[in-house]
This record gives structure tokens, C-alpha cells and sequence, in this order.
């Protein structure tokens, strides 16, 4: 299997000098601390305290079954509703697939309580063949119990309450919480959320599963390539260890003063999980305080982009504007399918292009930003994936997961909470009383 | 009429004190400066040389006629091909519309080269009933006029080359480049791109004038809206001026250190106007030099947010990271749809949402989390928009279009060009030579 592939040539000293240039002695010097830094993943992983490196081990088949007997059934449609991480990577995993590949309920997503959002939402799906999947590991949260309250409403209104409930999938902490206390007394479905997995590392749990087994997504390959990704993590060496030469450069940079980090793709498709790494980076490496509290507050703004569109937004600002961020070029190996450019209808100075294809126009657009960033004395990497298929989406979510968690070891940050928004949310509160 | 209001408390030294508030003498101090480059602004507007502010006195109604006969015709679809400023804002106004105000034709983006997406657009579109918007001043952009040759090609051969140059819109400079050139020499009609007007600057011409036309949606409206907007901005005094109040808070932090620029909207369907603030903020102020051809490397990153989705995501970063951004909190004074939230199925500890609105929740945890920034002496502003009516949306694209201008003048750059994107395009054509 071709693997995912993290190239960082474009971070060298050789390649751009000071101040961002690394050199080997950099390197040298850091390995020992990425070493420890796995190590403590490994540990919290072994005791059982971190649980997202566990999770590729599952064994799907039950959920398939399940899933695929709902599908069999009188359901059209599921509608997945959770904001933030109980919604985010199952989103950009369903958004990156082919629809050969969802062969299941037609998915919908509905994060916010825009009440525009919502209204087109009920009068998008079917209300009497639709499943709702309702995401909340605490069953606390304002917007999805919010929306779950208006539905199930609706439901029990025109349904009556048994079938009504038939109708409602819970996802929540196994044992506690207030949407556990709901699907108990009504009798819903209900999947658990371990607790030792937090919500931004939770998409390789039923967050994500239950909703893509629905759609038709093949779990199993996901969960694969999630694994074989975990196990390359675990056991090379730093040297040749993807997710440990990125953090690496990403940490090395960061003590020289970079604060934004761009994942740049060059694939439509990868927009939704550029969005989920958006959250995975910005709230787990923001943080006030240390372990040992002292007050930090460390974090690195994560931006991510879209080539080649961005390069007609963005590469301004990257290219000229304050010399602040990595810049990590993000492609496709192999697209699955491909359109060559004809010769009649080009302007003449654009001939050259005739005999291409879109996808080396893509290519050469990509190295090209790469390379005047790189004339410019700026930063830049390239992580590559072989292609769109399940296997390899699941070796870029553990990468950016394990990646992240070596970042909060090397900052000495507790990557797995967000003490940040508890203010605003009891403000909010109080508002309504 | 109610307007679009910018409020700025939360930069204020009483609110948020050192490092960033901002006092009644330092506003005084820049009253001047502020007058001045609003003055440069007006006298580029009268002299012809800045196309922008005049876009809004254009009388639509030959180009909404000539829309009308189109869609009364045998055409069901458009599809716009361009990139950048040539798509951006049109995309994002047409997402702000709702399906009530597009009557029109089905409208679709082709913006990327993408070729899964590129492949998906043809399987989608009925290509004999489908016009094709192709969007570029200089008619050599790659993405644009390759994906152009693909579609023309394909029209010519399954309907001949009569039929096909029918089916092609170009939108263009008047008088030279290489869309005119074939655009004269196949006979497609054709909508100027006034030269005085920059692609980020342009969704006020055809560019988006043209596919809204065609789509239904009310041009008059949005027109008029961005008029009374921009007479605001030319009329008011400084201190009841909110173009020139939000470009003055965001020097004055800019020169204290500030680099990011938040727009975080509570409301889904602004989101495409964030994408296009985005392109607006990040290519217009980023510049190597200013126009003394000091090196500066001036420039603001642009983040657009959308609550209540991104509390989950980027408000652990604006609450708790470096303390390096201006977040401004967007959102409608009214959304046309309300839904209240019925007493049963909520948790108990989630009963006092019971016969709140959705929109009562948006506003209280928008509020919520400014509060929460603001105790953490961070600053903030809010930038409320009436409704997302045409006119309300006018009156946005003006207001962010002045201010950059404004800040433009601030920072004595040349907010109109984008050098820095040259050297990446040179590299990727020698590639495909």
C-alpha cells in the first residue's frame, strides 16, 4: 500500500537559511525529546488514559451489520446532530468521499442553531423515514439538545411517541449524562462515546462511525488505514517516523517565534478535514497555562486552505505579508479520475497547457507556490496522500491526532481539555435564565 | 431603513485597558489621518482611477431584462468558471439568498481544477441547456481557461460549434486580452470587467452581477443598498462613521501588535461572505513594500468564524492562545425564520431554554462569548447586519471594500495588486512548458 508521505525539505537549513532554516544539530538535539514525547502518548495510550490510539482496533462487523439492516429497512435518510467534534471529522470524512462509496441513508449534518439552517433542514428530509443521531458526550450541549428538543417534538407530534423514539440514535458517554438519562426513560437506540476519548480525537468512535456505517462508508478500510498509520507511529524511528519529523518541525519552528500553521490541500475534497484540523490544532495546543501552570498561553493559529483556489486569496499573504507560518502543502498521489486539456479553444499564450491534465496542472500549481515560498526564505512542507480512499483518510486523522499529541507533550500542555469556552458558556447561561 | 451598525466597546481602555484599549485621545489623534485617507479614497473615486464606489449607481436594468429573456428561454442552468475575485463574491452573495429570492436559473461554481470536482460539475449540469459563465480580466488565467477548453470543447462536439459559442458568456476586460480575443472571434456574448476595478473589488460589476442576474436574484436591491452604504461612508463625520471607526480600531491595534483579524458571524449563510472578507483582508494588505518601496511586510490574517459552530472549534484559541487578534462578532438584528424550543424533551438541567428561540440562543451566546473575551482584556467589536436582505448584503461588501481601502491609506500600501502571486505562477508555467 502506497503510504501517506510527509516530505520537509522546504524546512532545511540548506533550503532557506536563517532564521527558520533546521539544521541536523537541530534535529539531533530535539530527537530525544520527540522520543520521550512518544513515549508518554505510548504510556497514556498502554494505561488506558488516552484512548484515540486504541481505537482502529475495533471491530466494526456488528456496527456494519447493523447499520446495513437500518439501510435495508424503511429509512431514507439520517441526519447527524452534534457541533464541533461530534460532528466535524464525520463531516470532512463523509465530504471526502465518492458517492460510489455511500451506497447507504442519504447523510445530513446539521452543527448550528441558525434557525434558517434548521427550518431547511426539516423541510429537506423526510420526517417519517429519517433517523436522528444525536451527538453529545455530555448531553449538556446548548445547540444539539436545543435542536434534539424542537425534532423530537415534531416527531412525537405527527408520529406518536413510540415511533417517534425509534426514530432517535443516541451517541453520549456510556454511563452518565443527561442524553444517557433521555435514551434510558424514552427507549432510544444509544451508541457510547468511551470516556477516555475526547470529543476532537472521537471521530474513529461511534461519533463518526455510526453516522458513516449509515451513509455506506466503508468503516472497516477507514479503520485500517487508521491502524497501519497508529503502528508506523509506534514503532519506526524518529528519523524515519512521519508524525515525528512533522511535530518536530512544527515544534522547532514554533520555539523560533511561527505562529500560524497552513495545511494547504490541493483537493476539494479535503476541505472538510481541513476544517477538522482547524479545531483539532487551535484547541488543543491553545493554552493559558502549562502543566505545571505557569501561565503560557501557548497555541499556534491554524488556517487551512485550498489550492488552487487559495493561491488566488491566500499566497498574497503567505508570499508578502509578515514572515509568521509554516506553510504545509497538502495533494493527492492519485486522482481517480482525470480530464486532459484540449488544444483548440486556448488562448494562445496558454498552448502549453494543451495535452495536460487537471491534475498536473494541480501538481505543478502546488510545487510551484512551494518553491517561490521557498526562494523567499519561507517555511514550507509537503504531506501527501496516496489518494481519497478510506484507508488513506484514516492515516491522515491519526497523523494529525498523534502529531497534536506530541505537540502538547513537547509544550508541556494538556492537549485533551478546553478550559477557554466554560466562561462564555456560563454566560450564556445566565442570559437565559 | 435599519443599517448595518458596527459597535465598538470593546476596544475601548475603559473595557479591556492595557495592552490594547484604545483611548479617547488616541481616536482623536487619528481623527485627522483618518479624514486624509478617506479623502485619497474620494479623490480616486472622482478621478476615476478607483472603480469600486461608483459600482453601485449602475442602473441594472438592461442587464436584468437581458437576464429575464435568458431564463424565459430554454436554459436551465449557469455555471460560473472563474477563481478568486472572479467567483468569491458572487459565490458568497448567492449563498447568503434564500431559495425564495432565486427564481432564476440553477446556479453553480466551478472555481477549482480540481478534476474530481470538474468531473462531478458535467455529470451534474444538463449540458445542452446549461450557460457557461467564464469569469477572467486577462483571459490567461490557467484554472479558468482550462476548464473552459474542457467545456467548449465538449459543447462543440455534441452540439456543434454554432450551439456551443451560444452557451458561452464571457465576462472580461472591454478591450483587450485573451477572453476578448475569443470571445470576438466565436461570438460569445460578452460583459465588460471595468479596467478600473480590481478582482476583489469586482462583485459590484458583471462579474457578479451577471450569474445573480440570471439566478433571480433582486441586483436593484443589493445595489442600492451598497449606495446608501457608501454614502454613509462618503458623508458622515469620523466619529458616526462606521467605516471609518472599524478601520481606525483595527490600525490603532495593528500598530500595538496586533495580527489577526477575526469575523466571526452568527449566521451559516454569511459564511461565503467570510470566505470573500478573507480574500478582501489577507491580498489587499499584505505587501512586501510600501509605496515608498520600504520593505514592511504589512499585513493582517484574516480568520472568518461562524458561531455558535466555531465556540467548539476557535474560541479556545481567541480565549486562551497568544493574545495577537481583534475579533469582531457579526450577525442579523432579525433572521426571517424562528423556531422556539418546546419544554418537554430538554434535559433538566437544559430547562431554561424552554421557550427560547433558536435565534434568542445565537444572540445570547454571541454576546456570551464577547463578554468572556472581554473580561479576559481582549478586544472586540461587533458587526451587526439588519437582516440578509439584498440590501443589508450590499452594504456589507461596501463596508469591508471601504475599510480596506481606508486601511489601505493607513498603512501606505497598495491595497489594489498582488506581486507576491506573480513569481508562483512563472514557476508553474515553466513546469508545463
Amino acid at each position: 500500500m502506497t503510504e501517506l508521505s510527509y516530505e520537509n525539505d522546504g524546512v532545511s537549513d540548506e533550503a532557506i537559511g536563517d532564521p527558520w532554516g533546521i539544521s541536523d544539530e537541530t534535529r539531533d538535539a530535539l530527537a530525544d525529546r520527540l522520543g520521550r514525547a512518544r513515549q508518554s502518548v505510548i504510556d497514556g495510550h498502554s494505561s488506558g488514559n488516552l484512548g484515540f490510539l486504541g481505537l482502529p482496533d475495533a471491530n466494526p462487523s456488528g456496527l456494519t451489520a447493523w447499520a446495513h439492516r437500518k439501510r435495508e429497512g424503511r429509512w431514507t435518510d439520517a441526519v447527524v446532530i452534534g457541533i464541533g467534534g461530534s460532528s466535524l471529522g464525520t463531516e470532512a470524512i463523509f465530504q471526502s468521499a465518492d458517492s460510489s462509496q455511500l451506497d447507504g441513508l442519504n447523510l445530513h449534518f446539521s452543527s448550528n442553531i441558525d434557525p434558517r439552517s434548521v427550518d431547511r433542514l426539516l423541510d429537506t428530509v423526510p420526517l417519517d423515514t429519517t433517523l436522528f443521531i444525536v451527538v453529545t458526550k455530555s448531553g449538556t450541549t446548548v445547540e444539539t439538545m436545543s435542536q434534539f428538543a424542537i425534532i423530537f417534538e415534531r416527531l412525537v407530534d405527527q408520529l406518536g411517541s413510540g415511533r417517534a423514539a425509534a426514530q432517535i440514535i443516541a451517541v453520549t458517554s456510556p454511563d452518565s449524562g443527561e442524553l444517557r438519562s433521555l435514551a434510558d426513560r424514552h427507549g432510544f437506540e444509544s451508541f457510547d462515546i468511551p470516556p477516555n476519548v475526547g470529543g476532537r480525537f472521537s471521530v474513529l468512535t461511534p461519533v463518526g462511525l455510526v453516522p458513516l456505517a449509515l451513509a455506506g462508508y466503508p468503516i472497516q478500510e477507514l479503520l485500517d488505514g487508521a491502524a497501519s498509520m497508529r503502528d508506523r507511529f509506534l514503532e519506526r524511528d524518529p528519523e524515519n517516523n512521519a508524525i515525528l519529523r512533522a511535530a518536530g518541525d512544527i515544534f522547532s519552528l514554533y520555539q523560533r517565534g511561527m505562529q500560524e500553521l497552513v495545511l494547504m490541500n490541493y483537493a476539494d475534497d479535503l476541505e472538510g478535514l481541513g476544517e477538522w484540523f482547524r479545531q483539532l490544532i487551535g484547541e488543543s495546543l491553545a493554552k493559558a497555562e502549562n502543566r505545571r501552570a505557569d501561565t503560557v498561553h501557548a497555541g499556534i493559529t491554524p488556517i487551512a486552505a485550498t489550492g488552487a483556489v487559495d493561491q488566488h486569496s491566500q499566497v498574497q499573504l503567505f508570499m508578502e505579508g509578515p514572515d509568521r507560518r509554516l506553510v504545509i502543502f497538502g495533494g493527492l498521489d492519485t486522482f481517480d479520475a482525470d480530464i486532459e486539456i484540449p488544444d483548440h479553444a486556448l488562448p494562445e499564450r496558454l498552448n502549453h497547457l494543451a495535452g495536460h491534465s487537471l491534475a498536473d496542472v494541480m501538481d505543478a500549481e502546488r510545487t510551484a507556490t512551494r518553491e517561490a515560498l521557498q526562494e523567499a526564505g519561507r517555511p514550507t512542507a509537503e504531506l501527501m496522500l496516496p489518494d481519497l480512499r478510506p484507508a488513506s483518510i484514516g492515516a491522515f486523522v491519526i497523523f494529525w491526532e498523534s502529531a497534536t499529541a506530541i505537540l502538547g507533550e513537547l509544550l508541556d500542555i494538556d492537549a485533551f481539555n478546553q478550559p477557554g469556552v466554560e466562561r462564555g458558556k456560563r454566560i450564556a447561561h445566565e442570559k437565559l435564565l
